[in-house]
């Protein structure tokens, strides 16, 4: 099926009557997916028992009638106030140990067993109620999992949990205690129960003690999504389990609950991203009405992988929002252009969030496809638009593989947090420079978990900033015939959070003789230069080695050095090392490149190229030698513009 | 009556035999009002009905024999330590939960009824003992309502009351559901007890939720005030009862809460009150010793109008204080600067705050206009020279209207801090803007509530940034015939806090054929550029409209538009925008302007013009043709300089 | 005997059959000291009364074969999980009421009388098992008092305490409030027991409240320590007993804690120092890989002075440590030359922290003298040459009193924290800019408490901004012969934290006739200028004086003030300033000073001068008239190199 557009719907929002019109609107504009009820449940359960389904029945008619299918969300993330009568100890408690009350909303715990319980039960309503529903195209499991922080709770049932967590991991408090190195500043345990949350200390917790209750919270997530897809599965076995995740929300990873989701789906706002994100204000500035061009590309990669190669984006900015501290005006065409780009990267549907702005609770000032008074916004239009030319250019096809991948590794994410060293050094940050460097140069790039058991089919594989090696990672390198780059601090740990025996970055002598000895962690300010340009910042390895030095820097302290083909990085660089690096690696593997505008990118996918101009100035392409003329626009790219060129391969 | 000084007097700080050379000394540097008792509980209740009032008295009669009227404090703002034994849950509480405790100030929670009630106890009992006493000038409530943030209390106390003040707004928990929007993310009640403030809350409460907290709370500093208003009343129509606001503090409605005092009176510091605002570094460069040229006055006009008229300054800054992070001397001769502004604006009193500097206690580096070691400190000579040149000059008279008005609301004050959108955005910020471009050019202003029924009289009118129409308003601006400026977010909500159905600026089409379909928020440093001079920064509207566009930026997007003599700025602009809207309209509506240097204001007060010099550097009046002499300096004005014109109409 | 190395060791952290080899090792590198056991508790006694004293022993025997003397630690900072089980209560509270739980160091409340009584419980075991032993060189009570803000707790038991010692100092209610000026807000008290702690109010506590709390608290931490004290004198009282201090902790008085050890000792972290410090960015740029050149010497002097003229540094950094935002490795050499700066201030012992770097736990990034695989770390080689050194030359000898002494007191850090009136202003930061600008003309500084009875022998004695004048220091002053600098602030208050009925400075007028009348403070960026270089900045106060103005600002507001050998500072100057007023008064002195090539610093002892260059480039000495020679390095310093000069005294 070739990709088609969605819009997120809240029928319980509006008057009964204007359901029919707003249906009718929808399809004309080319809508064929609708998302619905995911903050329902004090509609659908006014009181506790008082199941009131009717109305959600009447409204997938109405949209079913009008050709639309359409994905309920189960309400679990909006719990009506009743349930805190019936569950008081069910909300989430902070880090500083305040209980978080019943006011917005994801307040609940994901330890707390009797709230999983009512989770199945309104789940297993739903599904009772309109699983046969022949209008109905899937379901969401709850909405943006973690999202506002909570993926984290301090609340005595989390405690609980994690103690019991621990003691199915290590099995007895002894081994727990040489696990952790408790021996360290007198933090034995004689039992399980002794144990507490790592948070309200004295001073940091010992890092294992953060990872392992990470862990544990990581894996309640997972758990609580499993209960309603064993539900949704057993009763529909064809109808796709979807999850609407959120990309700067790393705290559970997200391949590991998508064990239990059919197809990933993403919350994209290119510019509310940018503006909460960690890139340099130049950066923010310069792509303020656009979003940064690379992250939102780098999170299609990665859903993608995280959705067994089956994703959707749930939400689509199409305006300005109202959560970041300013909310601009998007550039005329960016909501066309995101949507694009997302196909591009093989998204089946691309839902816009929402159909019409509401003008009512915390979200009134989010813009919508309408405004509130139901007339057009700009991202009406723009929805329209690129249905037509989705239709027209008969855009589709699958997602080859990639010539590179990146692995993308959560518990680093963690891991790099909760032992900063270097503050500011994170590990995604440096997974998105490198997917920047390559997709700059209009490579496509795979994004793949520390799972993978082998890199076959690959050029070059990048394994930025990892951990600890899994034995899976570990096979991969061992028969990878590619070109391999491996970041700093990767290896450096073991599973239990401490040095390894051999020290970093702990690869067999065979593959790479080197030892990480020593670190030197450094404000950017006080980079220290790389001959030939660039520098190293933050982070800083002193190796002994014998593989041969490729770059040092100013003070002769090696900066990248390898054995064979596989490469290694010791340094965090800024922009201009990282590239310079990722160029040497694109060289010595050989791999064609693309010669593309600045600020425009490029991805493929079937036999179609689609090209995105993020800049603020119009841009001229470089025809392709694989090109076989243009399906949309052409050589010449206004801002925002989008080119898609077929490829000569097609024919 | 001509206006005259007062002072800050604690006769409970010092030795008995000193009271007699105090009130002597006050009496020769002409000042005529002396403020006790507003902190003296725990001298005139030391224990639990332990009444020891005789040393209260006696200060009086000292004060008294020496010509001084003596204004009473109420004693409420400092409960005696034993009263939180008596009432253990008067303590407010903050928004993360806790309870602050005794040892500073303000320890009590306005929705602590059994509080209330000693505070009505204790003013009854003053007002028996000294009800009669001749040298009786009038009564203070309390102190500084509102003052570190005490208006809000997120306690047992507050809650309930909170839930009975909705259960009495809405009637019924449907009707509140429905009000509020609560299908947004379920967040409907099935019973007023289930609703808990919004504090503490996973993410930001629905805005409406926040409003109507706010409202609530406002209304208990109110009902608070009216105890004490009606039992001093009752007791003695016929003397003022005044209390002293704070103006950086409003959490409550300072309009509303004045139902109940006969004269308003603030508390003026103005180099504490510019290190604390939001004014850019250049400003807090610039007038460090000044403070800010426009603020003081803003107030002084605000509270006017707070006060029905009639108000004074009951603490006057005498020199440094001791709360900012900073607390410079101010320019010598501000003290006298100060002091003369406020005249020019209407007071009746400007009474110092305080006589002498405590050596104790959390002030002791708060100066007075005596050392502590009882010799003159500067304000003490400042304090002098006033009292001698009001006298000369036989300055008073009563304050005309103005010919502009902006319109001060305090229900969009605490919107637009609810509903930020972008960070940085105020209500009083964009009415303070408008009110300095008009008083640069030495205009008179008035400022009104939101519940002004009519502009009648006026020839310009600014409604800078409000959150809803009233009714009163609605008409005001119906029967207006001079020029009226309304700044962006006009319009924008209902009293419930949600769009409009006809979207903002919510005016009907006869009047301003105008809705605003789309906001932009933007930083600072990236505000667009309007052509001919100044920017739009932070919030940017777009317009649908039939109405004159009068200024566009350099994207074409209107900033001025006009309907006949109703004008509406799109956006809120840097000083160069807001200067040029206010000339542009000074210019329509034809008004007279003086041409002031830089950093020069004026004020008229009856047949009076007074100048300040705001500026380091001396500066050179132009002679106004209306001005027939000077009874006060003359045209060359040193920094910090007073010069008073007499008008030549008072022939 | 003369001075000599020592290292930090965990034997409980290694597999028993290291230690031999260890010990040997640390031995070759001519270690002499071995401090352990102060994390250990849980490996001591790992259950309630289960004690496991075997391993220590063991331990102790094997480094005692290798000729090296053990200091064991008391495991006090370090309570086991299960004593948490056994007093519930002894857990620390912080500022906003938070309980802080275990799983990290110093899990415990100095208000705990119940885990006082566990402390010396253990500490009696250990003496008790291990006193005899021939290699105990001697004891280190608990680690680092003060650590992690633990000299603060906000629990019942603080509360409790509090309310006896008050009871104790004032003897009756009535004497604490007219001592506290509660008459002020109405802050009097009726019972001791109503008395809470200064934290949780609704504005900043009433000074003296504060200034008490902090007194009470520093209290606390001295008697738990003598309790320790005491137990160890009486088994061992030949044998020492010391604590090691945290140069940035100054919450207690370590003056007074003093009288409870026999030697101070400090750990000294120099980059790790500077990257938390208030010094500017310059200094932290040009020192990132050195720490201040001045810092460090500081306290050396400091705890020289605190140890009654014997002192350590208990842990010396060799390495990149953990715990600050970057941790930078240091210059090659820097862990010798920190040594040897050690040394020149008359250190007995240098110890590293610690032997081999930790694989797990929190410090698993701070480096050893060992790598965590058990090669030489950097911090190894460096050891041995200091080790080497000191032998060849036959380093040692005695301190000689300095010509210049400065007065560092706690009480007055502690009364400038909690009374800002400038943010940034701090007594700590005073001294030490006073202290630096001695010390870069190659002068010797003592540094000498607040009860210094006499500066009898010193030329220049600087009192650089004290709270209030003790009996002892009025004493000193009124007899000393010398030149005498006192700073701003100085004499400003009473011990009660009141202004003085004469005012600031407070001192006879025979030696000083002047009154601080009016104080003014300003931000850095609005530093006033002063006639002939430098600034006055954030303290500036204006006097009333019949002194002779040496030093005026831009605005003939005396700067510095003198009446025959008494030096009155009014400002807080820059540092320009602050070393113009130094050269001023060394000119005036007479005194001696060397010529030192910018970044190198030199101290005396006994017949050896020691020389530092902290600077990135090398320099080149200028040799001083008293040296005959040189025993380590020449006339040419490499960055981070030492040179040691004999003096032709010695011969
Ligand atoms: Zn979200
Ligand atoms: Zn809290
Ligand atoms: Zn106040």
């Amino acid at each position: 099926m070739n990709p088609v557009l969605g819009v997120c719907y809240y029928p319980e929002h509006w008057p009964e009557d204007l359901w029919e019109r707003d249906a009718a609107r929808m399809s004309e504009v080319g809508i064929r997916y609708v998302r619905i009820g995911e903050f329902a449940w004090s509609r659908l359960e006014p009181t506790p028992d008082n199941l009131q389904l009717d109305w959600m029945i009447r409204a997938v008619d109405v949209l079913g009638r009008h050709g639309l299918k359409v994905i309920i969300g189960t309400p679990t993330a909006t719990p009506p106030r009743w349930m805190i009568d019936k569950h008081p100890d069910m909300l989430p408690v902070d880090a500083n140990g305040h209980v978080k009350g019943f006011g917005s909303r994801r307040h609940y715990d994901f330890s707390h067993l009797g709230y999983r319980d009512e989770a199945a039960r309104i789940t297993r309503i739903l599904a009772d109620a309109l699983g046969d529903h022949p209008a109905l195209g899937g379901w969401q499991t709850d909405n943006e999992y973690g999202c506002h922080g909570t993926t984290y709770s301090y609340s005595d049932a989390a405690r609980l949990g994690f103690q019991h967590w621990l003691e199915e991991k290590y099995g007895s408090v002894e081994t727990l205690n040489k696990a952790w190195g408790n021996a360290f500043w007198s933090m034995d345990y004689n039992r399980f129960d002794q144990i507490g949350l790592p948070n309200l200390l004295v001073c940091e917790p010992n890092p294992i003690h953060a990872l392992d209750f990470r862990r544990y919270s990581s894996d309640q997530v997972a758990a609580f999504n499993k209960v309603q897809y064993d539900i949704l599965k057993a009763r529909m076995p064809d109808l796709p389990v979807i999850h609407n995740f959120m990309s700067r929300y790393a705290e559970f990873d997200h391949f590991d609950l998508a064990k239990s989701i059919d197809v990933a789906s993403w919350d994209s706002y290119p510019i509310g991203h940018l503006a909460v994100s960690d890139e340099p204000d130049e950066i923010k500035r310069l792509y303020m009405r656009q979003g940064d061009p690379d992250n939102a590309a780098f999170h299609h990669d990665l859903y993608r992988s995280v959705g067994h190669g089956r994703w959707w984006i749930m939400e689509q900015q199409p305006g300005p929002v109202n959560w970041a501290q300013f909310n601009p005006d998007p550039l005329p065409g960016m909501a066309r252009a995101w949507a694009w780009e997302a196909f591009a990267h093989g998204a089946e549907v691309v839902s816009y969030f929402r159909w019409r702005q509401a003008p009512f609770g915390q979200e009134q000032m989010h813009s919508g496809l309408l405004r509130p008074d139901s007339e057009p916004a700009p991202g009406y239009h723009a929805a329209a638009q690129v249905s037509a030319e989705l239709q027209k250019a008969n855009f589709g096809g699958d997602m080859a593989r990639g010539r590179v991948a990146v692995i993308y590794d959560y518990q680093s994410e963690w891991a790099w947090e909760i032992e900063q060293q270097a503050r500011g050094f994170s590990h995604g940050g440096h997974v998105r420079a490198i997917y920047s460097a390559f997709r700059k140069h209009g490579v496509d790039i795979d994004v793949l978990p520390s799972t993978t058991p082998s890199f076959e089919g690959y050029d070059i594989v990048a394994i930025p900033a990892l951990l600890a090696w899994t034995v899976a990672l570990r096979d991969a390198v061992n028969t990878f015939e590619g070109h391999l780059l491996v970041g700093p601090r990767t290896g450096s740990k073991t599973e239990n959070f401490s040095i390894p025996k051999g020290l970093g970055p702990d690869l067999p002598q065979n593959l790479l003789d080197a030892k990480v000895t020593r670190v030197d962690t450094i404000p950017p300010g006080l980079a220290v230069t790389v001959k030939g340009g660039g520098a190293s910042q933050l982070w800083r390895e002193k190796v002994e080695t014998r593989a041969k030095v490729v770059m040092e820097d100013s003070e002769d302290v090696p900066v990248l050095i390898a054995q064979g083909k596989l490469f290694y990085m010791t340094s965090s660089g800024d922009r201009a090392l990282v590239q310079r690096v990722v160029d040497y690696l694109i060289a010595e593997a050989n791999l064609p490149t693309l010669n593309l505008p600045a600020g425009v990118r490029s991805r493929v996918r079937g036999d179609f190229r689609v090209y995105v101009n993020y800049g603020s100035s119009p841009a001229t392409l470089n025809a392709a030698a694989d090109e076989a003329g243009y399906v949309v626009g052409g050589p010449e790219m206004e801002p925002a513009g989008v080119t898609v060129a077929r490829l000569a391969t097609a024919d």
